[in-house]
């Protein structure tokens, strides 16, 4: 992965020199990460035109030697950003360094400045605009893809397993202790999110994690699960049926599915976040359920579980091919049940790539 | 648990008043729970000297229902945080508010300011001089010592488990998912971090997290894991031996035990972090391993995995009864072997009592 962290770096550069930003305090870790490949949780990147640094802790000193590709490594024993801040403001022809305001708090951002020369303190940083790292993550090269769809596809293979599993009087968090250990026997380094198991009344909950409640014999059990794999995190939701569903609630499970597909249908390179939200919401609005359906279609995913685009109501932002987002409407009728069916999927040069291929029609157990 | 909630933000305002604060935004998730009881990824309270609000999404409308103790619960449509600043902004009597700086981004922040009137912009914000919330959640009352030692003992129970499936070729990440499985069974709500399994040279990584490296028939495997439960984060390490030591591993296991245990015995009401520190850091000095022990002795824990105060070098902060605090000193020989063995210890009238009593003694399998 040596070549792709330089021609991270390198497009990362062209967009500093763009943006005319001659240096770039790195902080948020999945952009670390990203960057050059460090996995650990203390790490800061000090980016100029000329040379890269990094910077950790003395925990980290095997780890790094280990993982950090392209970047000149430093072990600094005040904190990471510190050292990376000065070490910034000492370089020949830096005057200034643009910082990531949205990941950065008020309280560390006064310590980044007392850490600089008195002379320096009140110019040196400015805020991005824009958020560059992030930006360059939102389009997956083919590495990314292949992991990703490498990490969704264990998520299905961990749906089917599931299936085999659930049954009435099961607790909600057996289900999901058999989901996780089957997850790290296929290689997961771990869960993505905490594994929402939401049945019967509960699954009215759109983040009902897994609790103490058995399931019933009869209602909807929504499981909503990611794994990580090399960094990359999948997640997919489905919502099964214990039992025989009623007319109401088949009425509903159909609607969200599709309400589901019209979304994913909706996702292409030119598409707007707005436009594939809307595509997914109109149909819960023609069922008469879009005031059930309260969160936004969907979300980025990659090295972080909700990244940028976000597809939710009016957002103008277009997709382009590699983007890998998440189309998940809900409905969910409080003190009743909820449904909420939900895929990754990759933009494609033409269409969109559902990364997630396990059934969604409804499943009766 | 009401009482608790009630009593809590009677506590927060008896500080509130001493600090010279009419009102506080709280944003801190860590910090809502422990006044409110939600538990929630999206949230935030205002608080008043008379009123408590608590604002979330849409997500959140039955959980919140049914979660929410003590502040009337308000449904959101923007962000939590800007419509409990609109809502601290209207009440009568407040003119301004405290707010987390060390929870705030500076993105969020300026979001923050952009929805208070124009004429309030500038003044109305100020950064708690000293977290107010984190304060109180650094004493641990009853309830909540009750169960730490539940979550401690778990991890205990864990240990004992895992002792019996280790054994050499086995991967570290089988070690991992047995311990993990094991814990939701025994009622886990999760992990309380991502689980460290590190065998032979990797022990030597302070942070090595669980890989497909096997168990080696000869070496350390040091055990890092804690789990949740009600909320609450136990925190443990054991390192044990598979096979048989040699006399420098035997010597580096010992060190590192009575460093422990002189951290152990230091933890008492009035004895300052940088004193307990001190403790275990010096049995490692005369060791002549004080170099490789590259971290802190510890660090608070409770509702999260890592909270004040941190127990490290130079540390004035005084331990008080009610304290929760992790000793965990570590010998890390970079390219070798590591040790490290860690308590949850609380601070108790007199002295100290240790929440995880699983053995510390080498145990060689």
């Amino acid at each position: 992965m040596q070549m792709e962290h330089l021609r991270r770096i390198g497009q990362l550069r062209r967009r500093m020199t763009r943006a005319g930003l001659s240096a770039l305090l790195v902080t948020h870790l999945p952009d670390v990460r990203y960057l050059c490949g460090f996995t650990g949780s203390n790490a800061a990147l000090a980016v100029t035109r000329r040379a890269v640094r990094f910077f950790t802790d003395g925990r980290y000193i095997a780890q790094s030697a280990q993982e950090v590709k392209g970047a000149k490594v430093e072990i600094a024993s005040g904190g990471a950003a510190t050292a990376a801040t000065q070490w910034l403001a000492a370089q020949v022809g830096v005057e200034g360094a643009a910082y990531d305001s949205a990941h950065t708090t008020v309280a560390e951002f006064e310590r980044l400045k007392a850490a600089l020369p008195a002379s320096m303190r009140k110019r040196f940083f400015t805020a991005l605009a824009a958020p560059l790292v992030e930006t360059l993550r939102m389009t997956k090269d083919e590495d990314e893809l292949a992991l990703m769809r490498e990490a969704a596809l264990l998520g299905c293979q961990l749906f089917e397993h599931i299936l085999t599993v659930i049954r009435p009087g099961l607790a909600e968090f057996e289900v999901a202790a058999e989901l996780e250990h089957e997850a790290r026997l296929l290689g997961a380094e771990g869960m993505s999110f905490e594994t929402i198991v939401a049945s019967g009344v509960r699954s009215s909950m759109p983040h009902g994690k897994a609790s103490a409640a058995r399931l019933p014999r009869k209602g909807f059990v929504t499981l909503d699960f990611g794994i990580i794999r090399e960094g990359y995190c999948s997640d997919m939701t489905r919502t099964v049926f214990l039992g025989k569903p009623g007319s109401e609630e088949r009425r509903v499970y159909q609607a969200v599915l599709e309400a589901q597909q019209a979304g994913v249908a909706a996702v292409g390179p030119g598409a707007s976040c707005g436009e594939v939200d809307e595509a997914a919401r109109s149909v819960l609005r023609k069922a008469g359920l879009s005031e059930a359906f309260t969160h936004s279609t969907g979300h980025g995913v990659g090295l972080e579980i909700h990244e940028p685009p976000r597809v939710g109501a009016g957002q103008t932002f277009r997709l382009r091919e590699g983007m890998v987002v998440t189309i998940e409407p809900g409905v969910y009728l409080v003190g009743r049940f909820g449904v909420r069916i939900e895929d990754m999927v990759a933009v494609t040069q033409t269409a969109a790539e559902v990364l997630t291929p396990a059934p969604t029609a409804l499943i009766e157990l």
